[in-house]
């Protein structure tokens, strides 16, 4: 296997291999000293694996590439810490869905149960005392926070430098304070940035773009010792970057395939997902439209139809075409900054294996 | 001010002080980054501000108390990073209450609405959208997170060794671990230990003793650079200790005054808490006694009269009395290790001030 690998398909099994060991090495060590406590706390902590499992490790990619940043030879000089990172980023975001899948009352993540969901069915097939609901968020509530722990203990094992450490900090905050703001719109309660579309857009960018790509991006980048241009750069390129990943992820919830995204297709529709998507379906749509879209979106009893209905709602209204080509702008924003500012500065394998995990979160390949 | 107190009560005043300091200081730069982003995210660690500022301060009591083990100069030599330790101690049981009062559905802490409830109650005052409830535990569980993030990077600054490390993970994983036994111990799902009064007290065991009494004096310990015998007998003194505060907690919990605990009385009751007073109780009580405890036990609309009759139970079946002679026991155990093998290896004011803060936690004072 090549250590410095010319494509991100070689880059994610290089990453999945070695995160996954990392991954698998550090749970193994808690679970040791936990079930030496209780039986119980050694299946607490195999959910958290299995949950772990499923995961396509996106964000570790990110960590990995940012190194390379620094120099295409860093899978092989960071090989003892990258991983490490990358299982801690990893670890992040398995705490952020576990809470998340709670907070949005979704049964199924990766093509499973959800946690608070598989817990709620063990306390029935157990049939243990009290609410099985209660027992079921209880559960995701301290896994969640389990996995939380865990990921910084992990990263504080492999990260180096101030600069680094920073960079994983502003991910853990940034995460939770874009998830506030995304609770809160979800309310209809974000008032600051003006309109349903905007508040999406502040979602996405205190939510998704730092801890999907910009934080992963960076820590990566700062642990290998990349120059202060380059970071300067991958900070810019990280917005449009992640945001185009974000509006991708939301065509997804709504047009997706179940097998291939593991969440049922109807999930953001029925969640009620206030996404830009929908913010333009809303902002384009007839009276009438209007009231079929209120019938599917946020009930989570619409019947097929209903969703179908509200799915071409999304496509005549031209919402979803407008959302395609501002995925299409971002990703050109994204690889100009790359091609002009970024290229110029780093290895060139490094470029190319940015541009194809760029194609890979974005949905959106170079063209010709 | 002394910087070398001889007196619980200096203690506490420097530990408020100067913790208070190294909180505010950490949330005011938390807030100021974050509150550039959004003002509502500014408003959000402005409520975890607020939640912090009824805290007691025990936790980082005995951080600092396990730093005079090393020396009785221990607050001015480590003047700089003793407070922050203390403060991220004092966060991190910020989150575990957040949590815990949600997953308990406790309305009420430290004589204020819990933080689900107080955001349930913003979400009708400000006419939000979708289900209150939901807006209000969505905004504890993402609360609850950030202080935890927030208590590991203020820690990170001050730690100091591998050690101190150490102690600081295992302060938060066994506090987590110790959460998921009491969730399965309140579903009556802990089934190892075998008994009642033997789940709660393993509960106690992993959850309060290391949060409350264990990891906070030896990381201070550690950060003071205790000798290991020092670390060693602390390690087993806080085990007693720790036991012996959360049976008083219990007993508080069903027989204390709400002006002092911050919670109602009945809260344990209603709650149906399984503390091993009320196994105990159960153990002990008739037929017809137990049908009376069912009755208001876990039943959160139970009539004042049948809370009543419950306390009354818990008083005539001896529980109360056992208890009482478990937390005698436990303090008298504590002390004896304390005189016979901390006392000889350790500063005699700091042994003074360990007594103090033994009989607060306890409630015990030394016989004369």
């Amino acid at each position: 296997m090549s250590l410095a690998p010319t494509a991100s398909s070689e880059l994610r099994s290089w990453v999945s291999d070695h995160v996954n060991t990392a991954l698998s090495d550090c749970l193994a060590s808690h679970r040791s000293v936990l079930a030496a406590h209780a039986d119980e706390l050694g299946q607490f902590v195999d959910a958290l694996e299995q949950f772990c499992q499923g995961g396509k490790f996106l964000r570790p990619q990110f960590v990995a590439v940012g190194a390379l940043m620094a120099t295409d030879n860093a899978l092989t000089i960071f090989a003892d810490t990258l991983p490490r990172l990358g299982a801690a980023v990893e670890l992040v975001q398995a705490a952020a869905l576990i809470h998340d899948d709670l907070i949005d009352h979704s049964d199924t993540r990766r093509g499973r149960p959800s946690v608070h969901c598989a817990a709620e069915a063990f306390h029935k097939e157990a049939n243990l005392a009290g609410s099985a609901e209660d027992f079921g968020a209880a559960t995701a509530v301290v896994l969640g926070d389990l996995a939380l722990t865990i990921a910084e203990q992990l990263a504080s094992t492999a990260l180096s430098s101030h600069t680094d450490r920073e960079q994983f900090n502003l991910l853990r905050t940034e995460v939770m304070a874009g998830q506030y703001l995304d609770v809160l719109n979800q309310a209809q309660g974000l008032r600051s940035p003006g309109s349903a579309a905007a508040s999406a857009t502040a979602v996405t960018r205190w939510k998704t773009v730092p801890y999907t790509v910009q934080r992963p991006l960076l820590i990566g980048a700062t642990h290998a010792g990349a120059h202060q241009k380059v970071i300067d750069v991958l900070h810019e390129l990280s917005v449009p970057l992640g945001t185009a990943f974000q509006l991708r992820d939301d065509l997804l919830g709504v047009f997706g395939d179940e097998r291939e995204t593991g969440k049922p297709a109807s999930g953001d529709i029925t969640e009620g997902k206030r996404t830009v998507l929908l913010a333009y379906a809303e902002e384009r749509a007839t009276d009438t439209e209007r009231a079929q879209l209120r019938a599917a979106v946020g009930n989570p009893g619409a019947h097929d139809d209903a969703i179908a209905r509200a799915r071409e709602i999304f496509d005549s209204t031209g919402a979803r075409a407008l959302v395609e080509s501002q995925i299409a702008e971002l990703a050109d924003d994204t690889r100009a900054i790359l091609d002009e500012r970024l290229a110029p500065l780093v290895p060139e394998q490094s470029v190319a294996v940015l541009d194809e995990l760029m194609t890979k979160a974005t949905g959106v390949a170079r063209a010709d």
